[in-house]
């Protein structure tokens, strides 16, 4: 193995899938937008239709367009930035689903692409995208008339299952929404746990899907396995690293392995991340380069011809946690160097 | 323009090759690991090979055979990981030079490659990639006869000028190669500027190319736009963002823009970045989402269509204080929804 290898286990994808399916009385789609969180649209999005996804989401009409050429014709696609200028075109052509966030993007969809189908998104107090409570009043029986397919907002909160937060959306959303015989959204993955007064029609699971907090009882779906490069002995006082920031305080033996910052193992990581030997942990020591990182095999017996950075032992989370960040970053940053293999 | 725009300026890149080319009497490489630092290895290299760069270097075998495919055949690719168990075949038929960092490599090399050119890495310092003084002592004759084409090693803290490990490293290198007639090479951009000891027969630059530091005279390359989803106003009191990070204290325009840490506006940024409309600064706020940031507008006389993160007033080293990283870092961040525009 010369290059570092990303594992895709697309059945504990679809695990995780049926699992919070399994937790609502409603539709279950799948957000797999930003690559399906790097782990690839074309192989993600399939399995999950193939296991019953009818309704996927993505960011970006470009985004979309790839997805309907991998997923085919049939299935709904809906673009949360909604209906942007000079999008028209891509819209009609691939049958998206935008979204539409602004008295401006609906007036964009009315004038472009009357008739085709839209949803709406409302903003219910995240103030990041969605119509403001009082542009829905003033449009809604117009909107309401065009036959939107879905009206949806987004939890600010929702990770934090006791912030009122969360009750203050709920409560917004269905006054905005009382009286609309239109299906609805409210949840992502977060959501879908806070119980079925946030279900409505239909969830929009992401990281969950993609074994990621805060969904603690999902299956791991990646692992990330790295190639050492060569190994060598350090006598004490030696230094690793740009800017010598660490310094060896006994005999040490340093493997230096093939992946850095450039492949996603955000720098920030810096030494507080461990690599795995078949369960045994060895830490990273000095900076992370942008190709390259250095780990302490010392205590290891035999020299490994690769280690793991995201394994059972050291899951998407715990990754994160060493980097300061949010086990979604991790996967939106896994770099396109890595083989990518996908097990199913 | 609904997606965000990365805009790179390939008169800038050449203009920084030579103005690197310049300051040393030796030939000057160049380093398009990492997809050219996030820039897209095709057209940077191929700028490159016009203005007149012989000799590229990459961190992967794979890398090499992009670039070989990209450039044609004649000019020098070398790979720093060297020659990585499996990669014989690939080394061999798209003519790359792989730096052997190790006697393991060395012996792969010969036994699978006889013949075929190759470099040698050595270890003054940095304990990352490279033979070990005592393990070059033992191999120096044998591995001089097979004829390498360079021998190289690099600086861990050539970006601090006055740091003794520079010069430490500088008489390591020139002990380990007294004697030899073979190329040499020790400076990537943070050697070129420490003079003339360092420049030895080739350097090879690679951030001073793309516009980071060290080199503070380098013109810039990359400027991003990112499109305006929708524009909301604020009461004071309403929160932006996940978790309700950010607190309106006046009545607060916020625009909504099209990238997110997906797109490697890294999480960390948070709320220490600016976008720029036209010059005039306008502070990130709430956290950083997969797909979206939020800026406060509510200083700017018109609605803007766009902003921009990578500006002449904010450049990659400005937005890397923010994220509390490296210039380097942001530009292998830089995601593939982007669309990439090339200035020549």
């Amino acid at each position: 193995m010369s290059s570092a290898t990303l594992s895709i286990d697309l059945t504990a994808l679809i695990a995780n899938w049926r699992a919070l399916d399994a937790m609502t009385a409603c539709e279950t789609g799948a957000v797999v937008k930003a690559d399906a969180y790097g782990l690839g649209i074309d192989r993600v999005a399939r399995a999950l239709a193939d296991a019953g996804v009818r309704h996927f989401f993505v960011a970006l009409t470009r985004e979309g367009v790839a997805l309907r050429k991998a997923v085919g014709p049939g299935l709904r696609i809906s673009v949360l930035s909604g209906h942007m200028a000079g999008d028209s075109g891509l819209i009609r052509a691939h049958d998206l689903t935008p979204m539409l966030n602004s008295v401006d993007q609906m007036l964009r969809h009315v004038e472009n692409l009357a008739g085709a189908p839209f949803g709406i998104q409302l903003d219910t107090g995240m103030n990041r995208l969605g119509m403001e409570p009082g542009e829905w009043a003033a449009l809604r029986d117009v909107a309401v008339g065009q036959n939107p397919v879905l009206v949806t907002s987004h939890l600010a909160c929702g990770d934090e299952p006791d912030h009122p937060m969360n009750r203050q959306q709920l409560s917004v959303f269905n006054e905005m929404t009382n009286g609309l015989d239109v299906p609805l959204s409210l949840s992502a993955t977060a959501g879908i746990l806070l119980g079925k007064d946030y279900h409505f029609s239909l969830t929009r699971p992401g990281i969950g899907l993609y074994g990621g907090a805060p969904f603690s009882d999902a299956r791991p779906v990646v692992s990330l396995d790295l190639p050492v490069i060569q190994i060598r002995d350090l006598a004490p006082g030696e230094t690793v690293g740009y800017g010598n920031t660490w310094t060896a305080k006994r005999p040490t033996r340093i493997a230096t392995l093939g992946a850095g910052y450039a492949d996603g193992l955000i720098r920030a990581m810096g030494t507080t991340a461990q690599v795995y030997a078949e369960g045994t942990a060895c830490p990273v020591v000095g900076r992370v380069s942008m190709d390259l990182i250095t780990a302490d095999v010392t205590d290891l017996a035999a020299e490994p011809a690769h280690l793991s950075i995201l394994c059972p032992e050291q899951d998407v989370d715990t990754l994160a946690g060493a980097a300061g960040t949010i086990g979604y970053e991790i996967l939106t940053s896994l770099g396109p160097r890595y083989a990518r293999m996908y097990r199913e």
